[in-house]
């Protein structure tokens, strides 16, 4: 095959490392050619020493200017800030750019990666829930040129297999439940931010684990979901499915269903992203049929309301999404830090979202816009409940 | 879509039937030109005042001749015998040639049928355990001709997704286990024929039950995996799937398993060969992953020998095959007709195929020869017992 040249951002949290992991099993076919980071400078050197990319930034300036200090005569580029990010997602030397940044400062480097031609590999939330509107706009959907590395969207990608939107009846879209699926109500509004964090299947970072318990990671998904595969909201299903083996699957018309199955490994997303359209052989454990027992059941939406709040904001359009997001975002801070109750989150998330006044057509300034405003408001409407009960 | 026209062998049948549903539920793209069966003449005459094909043929020469007094001047050809079978098989107004007519007589229509260059719709086990060999040989396994009805094998096929041979590093072939699933040796001994034709999920004629009962059903679905599909037999893996849901699954190279799920009906892999590679609508009762729990397990081959027999006369060749399946044949009558206990057959299968003399490459008149020696041998086998005790 072709040598693939990998621009990797965001390559030392859990998604980048791992990244890093499937390409050095890949071989020789694959190079790494820029390496981007937030502010760890120490884990990006050691990455720079290993894969010898042309380029490497941080986006923290005074990390960077250390970093260029310590790579200097190496023959790696350094630079730093959001400029870098841009430079790195546009690498002339790229072929495919990794989008593994958190938040929706990764929806630039993904926008710039996607209009410099570049295969974007896409791990980054923000990029489609807060800009998936803009991206459809300005005609960047293309599945050839756009992979999901999330295991759910890259599984219904798995499923398609070339199939059009038009054929699909439904996308069912599994998910865990989390820790909390069995819990009544009372009981979710005592659950502590250590309860929350125990994620039955999959180890992530914490923002991400809260949205799991919450479900609020799988509204994102509805929303990722309806803007990757050309799906109307309506034809999107979440399906609870304790055991995160089935990572998603399609309704086709006809009522056949295709469905994805494997251990929830990140690795699994990454590397079939990497390796498109082939398949590549890994040394990973493998997952036996023999040992299977599949359940599934219908959400609770009363119990886990995050889910309908997404698709308001998807409904909702423009800013909406981007003013659900910024929210979230400090209700969940608010949450792991013991000023907000777990039941919390979506009441504030259901206040702001019925505040904001949605600016259709959004364009990047107007979605900062709106993400400002959230966050400002969410820490009003925090404030004005400093009691910690989470009676917001 | 451009018309499809359609000529059905074995439309009297279960198969036949249920596909002449399927294409009145297709509409007018679709167009039945040929239509036969053995001996059934009143429904098939049903069938062509209702279809107008330009042919009907029945293989029973007596009742070909009152069915074309019947049929006079409505302008259908009517044939008799095995030559009007092959005529059928070739019809130069057929695009697409359905095969479900019941046993090796099958095999002949199926090779015309390719041999002339037509789409062909296989239902026909025979026509792939026995002639197998014989069509790979030829070249004439195409999978954009050649497109398996079997709910199992339009599994695999809809997973495949169009991947090649190398990228699959498994087949998951399911079995519902049958009625004796869990039934001890002794009770399997004394099993009686209403016990074995009681299917917990899919309604069949009597030999096609037996043979799920006793799995050779299965094994002779490991050869046809085998190949349409091109796949080693180390490579397809045979798991009990009670629920009868999971119709089959591919893993592939990456570890990512491609699963077909749906409800057990025929008409869904009948359709999907019909409309291959379009997918349709129609009316039918759906899957919803809500009510899903889907278990797996190992099968337990000391108490099914029936799977291990089928390989060796895989791995055995030539006309191994042919052998074991007319033994079978036997076999499966005598244990209906309550000469032979449920365990004799497997016993008796074994005997055979040490006893015969493989004739490796062969071609029709040997297959013929082989089925021949195999049925006489197994009557002089049974009768050698006549106790009925099924000690065979």
């Amino acid at each position: 095959m072709i040598m693939k040249r990998v621009a990797l951002l965001g390559s030392t949290g859990s998604i980048g490392r791992q990244t890093l992991e499937v390409i050095e099993n890949l071989g020789s076919d694959y190079r790494v050619v820029a390496l981007t980071a937030k502010s760890n400078r120490e884990l990006l050197e050691k990455q720079v020493r290993r894969f010898n990319p042309e380029l490497a930034v941080l986006s923290d300036e005074g990390a960077a200017a250390a970093l260029k200090r310590s790579l200097s005569g190496s023959g790696c580029r350094v630079e730093g800030g959001a400029k870098g990010q841009i430079t790195a997602a546009r690498w002339p030397g790229a072929d495919l750019t990794v989008v593994a940044l958190v938040g929706f400062s990764g929806f630039y480097p993904t926008l710039a990666a996607l209009e410099a031609g570049k295969v974007v590999a896409l791990a980054n939330k923000e990029a489609l829930v807060v800009g998936g509107e803009l991206l459809a706009r300005r005609g960047l959907l293309d599945p050839e040129q756009l992979l999901p590395l999330d295991s759910e969207h890259s599984a219904i990608r798995q499923c398609l297999g070339g199939a059009s939107p038009g054929g699909i009846e439904r996308i069912w879209l599994t998910a865990s439940g989390g820790p909390f699926l069995d819990w009544d109500e009372q009981r979710l509004a005592r659950a502590s931010p250590a309860e929350a964090l125990a994620h039955p299947n999959w180890r992530m970072g914490p923002k991400i684990t809260i949205d799991s318990a919450t479900l609020m990671n799988k509204g994102f998904e509805l929303i990722e979901a309806h803007w990757l595969f050309g799906v109307p909201l309506e034809k999107i299903t979440v399906v609870i499915h304790p055991q995160s083996i089935v990572h998603s699957a399609v309704e086709f018309v006809d009522g056949s269903l295709i469905a994805q199955l494997g251990p929830p490994d990140m690795r699994l997303p990454i590397q079939y992203a990497l390796s498109f359209p082939e398949r590549r052989t890994n040394p990973w454990p493998r997952f036996s049929l023999f040992d299977a027992a599949l359940t599934f059941g219908e959400p609770d939406e009363a119990r886990f309301p995050c889910l309908e709040l997404a698709r308001r904001a998807l409904r909702a359009g423009g800013t909406a999404p981007a003013c659900l997001n910024a929210a979230n975002e400090v209700a969940v801070e608010n949450f792991l830090k013991g000023a907000l109750a777990f039941t919390g989150i979506p009441r504030l998330l259901t206040g702001i979202l019925k505040e904001h006044q949605v600016i259709p057509r959004p364009e990047p300034p107007q979605l900062e816009e709106a993400d400002r405003w959230a966050r400002r408001r969410a820490g009003e409407l925090l404030n004005e409940r400093t009691d910690g009960s989470g009676h917001c």
